[in-house]
């Protein structure tokens, strides 16, 4: 059955420049729902954000399988909601990042930025949604993570009989972490999103903190209306991509000087994916291993991430910072411990997915985290994972993984020695039971399991 | 009935010089449990910390109305003990204060600290309540506070049919605060507590939390060992402090040169108080109203706290930062906007409770808070609370008190003015409705709950 659907989300599927030329975008969450496009009649509404983007807000433009919705917001407005409130506090709160000794201040300028960037946005949203459900008004629509919260109950309040769905991408923390926003603004979010027919989650943890949230905040049980449906990719593209050209030419470039052993790490930017506690955790792991020095690398690929935010910037600093002192401690003759390249490079990535021995996943909190399902379909070396416990991978694929707490650098170096010490069928079998879940568990499961929530939603309507 | 009871805490009632003399502690501890050495038949177990105090450990020191036993600790475990693993990991868990990004990194010398620092210290003072226990078989022993964790079940191991209670005096955190420590020492903590027969909290927030992750750790349900019972003050005390000399010299100095309105807050230098983020609420509300410049002021009485740990010292740094901040912005001719004091100096704390229009708790988190209850009892211009709500003394002075959230500034600026433009009637109403709650719910009911769960627990066993 090709049903309608309305997906909104912050970033569109593509760029689209002034001359109206388009161009695939690579985030993750465009990839994940192109199996979408291929099978149901979508229209997708998204922020223009660029010039020639704004240019065409207001039209339906007609693409390969579906058609896009730009919405244009006042550029102040959008620079509050998406670099004050969504980035950095919301993925602060929801990734448990804040000092709160000191960080944040919730002060007048915040207040502002909440209602006049974030509301405002928001309802921006809201708006071209119900106009689109004027013409389609038996289409469901499709939410996505947390630059939305409050968009659905504005729809729901326009029309209330519409089938909204709502998918929330990053972790979901415990019901104390919430505080630190006043209760006028963590309410909003929890009722924003309950005014869902289907809220979905990656895991049965950040699934259960919202039931705990939502019942403490405001006093409801909504069970019924949420879903688990872990993301996932598509394995058919990624063994395609490991034979295409510019991965192949990546990946002799890195045979040609890798050492023995190679530890890898792809990651953006982001405080949350614990880059600094990963470089100690290496030094670590040296210190205790004398015997590797010359003999084993770090390579981390790292995409640079919301440079305009303080917190980010900053961050940056600090991983340039800890990965010099480690390779200043350790460097000899031609071998540098720590190989970092601060670079959009998607071809490198995968090409050192299909070279590393151990990889790294440390991180502080991560809604899935996509490259450890990513990387050990397209391995070639019998690699093994080292993966945080509170990543939503760890659900799926922690026992097959060596576990790691995010926080104890010396279990993280011990983890590492352990990777590459593991004797060869081990590391096969280990490798093989992720590829053969990934496999199993692809990106068209993850989409299934929230349509058939849709659906039975929209059997409960009809009775 | 006269209990027999082993009193065990990191720090005793008093102080033991080296001639034997002895002098009394200030902590709030060692004063609310002064009533029960009146009542009960009391052997106090705690740390020796100086050497005069190490030269007593092993003996009885027979005091007016109780017996003292001092526990000698090898220094260097002390130190890990305490600077390491109390102070401030425990401690920053359990109020939410790392900076997750960045702080904690768990590494070796964590782990050594963890293993020969406060699991040592523990077990020393698990084998004097064990040696106590010999000689009287019959008494209950009750535990305080975070640094004895994992002494009970050694305890328990011991004697299997002891009676064992245990107070937590701080803030219980939601699971996932817990996941900042490796699995095996979470999970000690949790089992430490629970080799209990009792186990006691201030708020039914707290405890319901300690179930939560309880319940996710270690897969037990625990709530009928638990208890909720809040620690309050000693009315009759302060009634008579605040006629004490000391107090009235110390008032009449803040009467002679206090300007019309005063907004008091007392505290340790600990980052949980959330004094750096007060002066930012403070500036923010002189901002909002120049015509309050020079007739307000906050007076900010702060007792310098463990600053043998680095986060303290440099939180220390970061309130007189900010204090001179505020101060060099607003300042003009006499008139300063804070009057910044770093020292203990009860008598001038109680003056302060007299005499304050405003008093500020705006903690991050605090186990209780009992600055709230004890400088209402002794008010003498109607003054007002505001109260964050993220502290023990809100779930009891809520309703009587101008709530904030402690990371909403904005918010704090606006109770202080919304405090101090307050009709007399309603804050005379709201004081006495405090008090006449600190009065109904004094130390003696704190000390009866705990006493009335542990009969529970002693009926039990003997059917």
């Amino acid at each position: 059955m090709r049903r309608k659907l309305i997906v909104v989300s912050n970033r569109g599927p593509v760029r689209v420049a002034r001359d109206g030329s388009v161009h695939r975008s690579s985030g993750g969450l465009a990839t994940a729902l192109r199996s979408l496009l291929q099978h149901q009649d979508v229209t997708w509404i998204a922020s223009a954000t660029t010039e020639g983007e704004r240019a065409l807000a207001g039209e339906t433009l007609q693409q390969e399988n579906y058609r896009l919705r730009l919405v244009a917001h006042d550029a102040q407005a959008y620079d509050w909601y998406y670099n004050v409130v969504a980035n950095p506090m919301l993925w602060f709160v929801q990734h448990s990042l804040w000092e709160l000794a000191y960080t944040p201040k919730v002060d007048a300028a915040f207040h502002r930025a909440w209602r006049d960037g974030y509301a405002a946005v928001n309802e921006g949203f809201a708006r071209v949604v119900l106009a689109e459900l004027e013409h389609e008004p038996e289409a469901a629509v499709f939410f996505h993570d947390y630059h939305l919260y409050l968009a659905p109950k504005l729809v729901r309040q326009g029309c209330p009989d519409s089938t909204l769905m709502h998918f929330v991408h990053v972790p979901w923390p415990q019901p104390d972490c919430w505080r630190v926003l006043p209760r006028a603004m963590r309410c909003a979010i929890h009722e924003g999103l309950i005014a869902n027919d289907v809220i979905g989650f990656h895991t049965e943890r950040w699934r259960s903190n919202f039931l705990y949230s939502t019942r403490e905040l405001l006093g409801e049980d909504v069970t019924q209306k949420t879903v688990t449906a872990p993301i996932s990719v598509n394995p058919a593209e990624f063994a395609e991509l490991a034979q295409s050209d510019p991965v192949l030419a990546a990946e002799r470039e890195i045979v040609g000087k890798r050492p023995e052993k190679l530890v890898v790490r792809v990651d953006r930017t982001d405080p949350s994916k614990n880059i600094v506690r990963g470089f100690r955790a290496f030094e670590l792991y040296l210190d205790a291993h004398p015997e590797m020095h010359r003999r084993v690398r770090m390579l981390a690929l790292l995409d640079p991430s919301r440079q305009d935010i303080p917190e980010y910037a900053e961050y940056l600093g600090a991983i340039e910072r800890e990965s010099r002192r480690v390779n200043d401690r350790f460097q000899q003759d031609d071998w540098t411990p720590i190989e970092l390249r601060i670079e959009d490079d998607f071809p490198r990535s995968v090409a050192a997915y299909k070279q590393f021995d151990v990889l790294l996943v440390n991180a502080i909190f991560d809604g899935m985290n996509l490259v450890a399902k990513e990387a050990p379909l397209v391995n070639a070396r019998d690699g093994v994972v080292v993966l945080s416990e509170n990543t939503g991978a760890h659900a799926e694929l922690g026992e097959w993984a060596l576990t790691v707490n995010p926080f104890d650098v010396e279990g993280q170096g011990e983890a590492i020695h352990q990777a590459l010490t593991m004797d060869a069928g081990e590391r096969q079998r280990r490798l093989e039971a992720i590829r053969t879940h990934v496999r199993t568990h692809d990106v068209n499961e993850w989409l299934d399991l929230q349509l058939a929530a849709l659906n039975r939603v929209a059997t409960t309507a009809r009775r």
